[in-house]
């Protein structure tokens, strides 16, 4: 997606090894028009797919996964993070290990919302270690829901999130790969829409 | 707002003393189409106010907050929550205590995003104890920027928050206002748009 490319190269910034800030547009402040154009090509790709629910996990998914929900007139579902939860009744979960955090997460949905007959579009503003949407798919799979695509905003295609989720069998499409970083620039692979 | 007290009434459940949870539509799973109804409702009333920026708090206040923003053509920006926060650095903060959770996080918003031409409109998604959006109003203070006025989708009206907000000289805007709950039923007071 070149209009999210353009903007990555012009507002994101390099810091580190393997760092990309995006905080002015997808994961602090929000530009809403970007957004729902992420929501278009995202519904374009999948507008014939049959999708029943969009699911995301809090915070920064939750811009995007929004107006993918509303080009394709289904709900959408914001999985939970907490470092406990006591309450399970009703809830499926799955634990999630953040290499940046380097901490585990139970991240949760409300059984309710996922049922057998739903085809989810997974959602998320980064794929990086595939940690997160591992544990979406961990958690759509309980309900016995199926999981038609992983829709991700940007990938660091450096890291081995990518290759974890078509190992498992799943189909990831990413608006912005990030091949690498060099000089404090970002260089893009090709994306997938 | 009519709309949203109809689908409280119908999709809402009342737990206990005074809980209502909302998950079904705007604090789990969210319903694009209210919440894009909420956006236009709070931009109808703040149109001719000069907002320049949305400002919420993760993760609940995001899908509102956004179709806010979306209406009135602004960015909008969703302040973080943190137990602790390390690195201070161009990070505005506030303490916030939740008496439902009994703990304090520490609320952020980085610096740069706010500066004294700004004219806020607040959004959250429940006020109860006004805590939350009275850590809002100190951060927006604190970069120097001015609070137009507070937008609640859902107000506990028996609790505090309103009163706190209003003895502080904020202008509050509630989409629904619920007066008690009785019998495990609603019944809400006038709400102010």
């Amino acid at each position: 997606m070149k209009l999210l490319e353009d903007r990555i190269r012009e507002d994101g910034r390099v810091l580190g090894e393997n760092i990309l800030k995006v905080d002015s547009f997808l994961t602090h402040q929000v530009d809403f028009a970007l957004m729902k154009e992420i929501g278009q090509v995202f519904a374009d790709k999948f507008r014939q797919a049959g999708i029943t629910k969009v699911v995301t996990i809090e915070a920064s998914g939750i811009a995007p996964a929004l107006y993918v929900a509303e080009a394709l007139k289904v709900p959408m579902i914001f999985a939970k993070k907490a470092k406990n939860i006591t309450m399970t009744e009703g809830i499926l979960t799955a634990e999630v290990y953040s290499f940046t955090k380097q901490v585990t997460s139970t991240v949760s949905i409300a059984a309710k919302f996922l049922d057998k007959e739903d085809k989810v579009l997974v959602i998320d503003d980064f794929l990086a270690n595939g940690q997160a949407a591992k544990g979406l798919v961990e958690i759509i799979g309980q309900a016995g829901a199926s999981v038609e695509a992983i829709g991700i905003v940007i990938e660091k295609s450096f890291q081995d999130g990518r290759q974890i989720l078509l190992d498992a069998g799943q189909t990831v499409v990413s608006l912005a790969r990030i091949e690498k970083f060099e000089n404090g620039q970002v260089v893009f692979a090709q994306a997938d829409a």
